[in-house]
């Protein structure tokens, strides 16, 4: 399975008192890199919007493993997971651009609903052929 | 001219790797008074969204006095200044709870426009008694 | 077990696009609910650190139940697991003050360090006691 | 005078519930785009806080002219105005990639401090030296 990539600066008001990014500003970084892959096959948030999809996430899971901060560049590498149902797995890790070295890993779950927040339990069509051609992108 | 306060506890996150509150969390505190004195006017983000409305931010400005940090406790002091065309201008000072001192002072200028985001030229009707009902509880 | 509450506004900035709290803010929403029970038994992380030790966040997790926006009043509730290692457990739900509903559920993992970040396998005795007092709170 | 131009993406967080970047996020794209500029001459705030100097923001000042959406790439300018006094002036635009135009303009204004924040009224030699090597660069 592969990995996109997406580089990213930690800014200034990314790091805390203790010096380093703090935590919950990896929320963001998975996101951007989430982003950066599905705007790519007409999956982004505002893409699913248009079509009256929504992805909102149901579960967020993050394992910080060694500290960024000002001055580093990161890369946020994400991929898809192959599931059954209408549902979309997220796996993340953010990597020290210079070192190699994996500074945190995580996933996101999302469900697929309608405009209204109701649950789709089949992937629609549309989306399912966009779901596809990603994955084909994530296996080579 | 009175100010409507609002207390806010400073957050872990707020605070920079310098150990003071980020400069630009700031405009966010302005924004939480504003919104505390304006939802009570039906005149909050939402509320004016519902009419039609919105008051975009075209102009914000604050001066630093003294660093807040982590363990304070903050006042956002909110008052409107009376303007004669279709604008909004409120002016904020932020304090230090247990001492009172001054920790930043600053202002944030709104045009009314309509959901298109086309300028108003003369303050609806509807808007303007909000206006005065909030301009009379902030000059008692 | 007991949790302990801290109310919370919902802050504008804090809504995106879909017009529901963006889900990474819960991160900084947990935060606020921890430290908000932690300096009161002087384990805040300003207090730490003045003692040497930091404890960074070394996992994170969330389940989004509902969603929140604009104008809700939150509480979140923070509680401590029981750990027989020095890692330290707290267990969060985020709650529509009005209705009380359970819009989030969550954990963080942290580790104790000393200032340069090496983990402490054994809690030092003046933390000990505060985890001791904190415990007997919650468990009221 | 030259502006340094820094690129960035839009990131979905960044966007408030009326669908266009919330205002207070330019705030951090200056600081990107002066951290950019300014680490170039070794003037970075934890580059200046190595040889015992910090240079806080003492005023803040923005004009928003278009509003940024996600999706949009922007490039943040940024320029240093020569100053006589131990204050440092940056001055921003924020452009669309796209179609160059210019969504915000703004500036902030630094006092140079030791790191207890004592104000210094002379620019140190050293400290002198990088800020006419980036005056150089921006006036070709």
């Amino acid at each position: 399975m592969k990995y996109h990539e997406t580089s990213l600066q930690v800014r200034f008001y990314e790091v805390d008192s203790y010096g380093v990014v703090w935590h919950g500003h990896y929320v963001g970084w998975f996101e951007a890199g989430r982003n950066d892959l599905t705007q790519r096959y007409q999956m982004g948030p505002l893409q699913l919007k248009e079509r009256s999809f929504l992805a909102p996430v149901v579960e967020l899971n993050c394992q910080f493993k060694l500290p960024a901060t000002f001055g580093n560049s990161v890369v946020v590498q994400t991929t898809m997971e192959r599931t059954e149902v209408a549902k979309l797995i997220f796996r993340y890790r953010v990597l020290d651009q210079e070192n190699g070295k994996v500074l945190a890993t995580g996933f996101t779950t999302h469900v697929l609903t309608d405009l209204k927040g109701n649950l789709l339990y089949r992937v629609p069509q549309e989306v399912l052929e966009r779901i596809e051609a990603m994955r084909k992108y994530l296996e080579v």
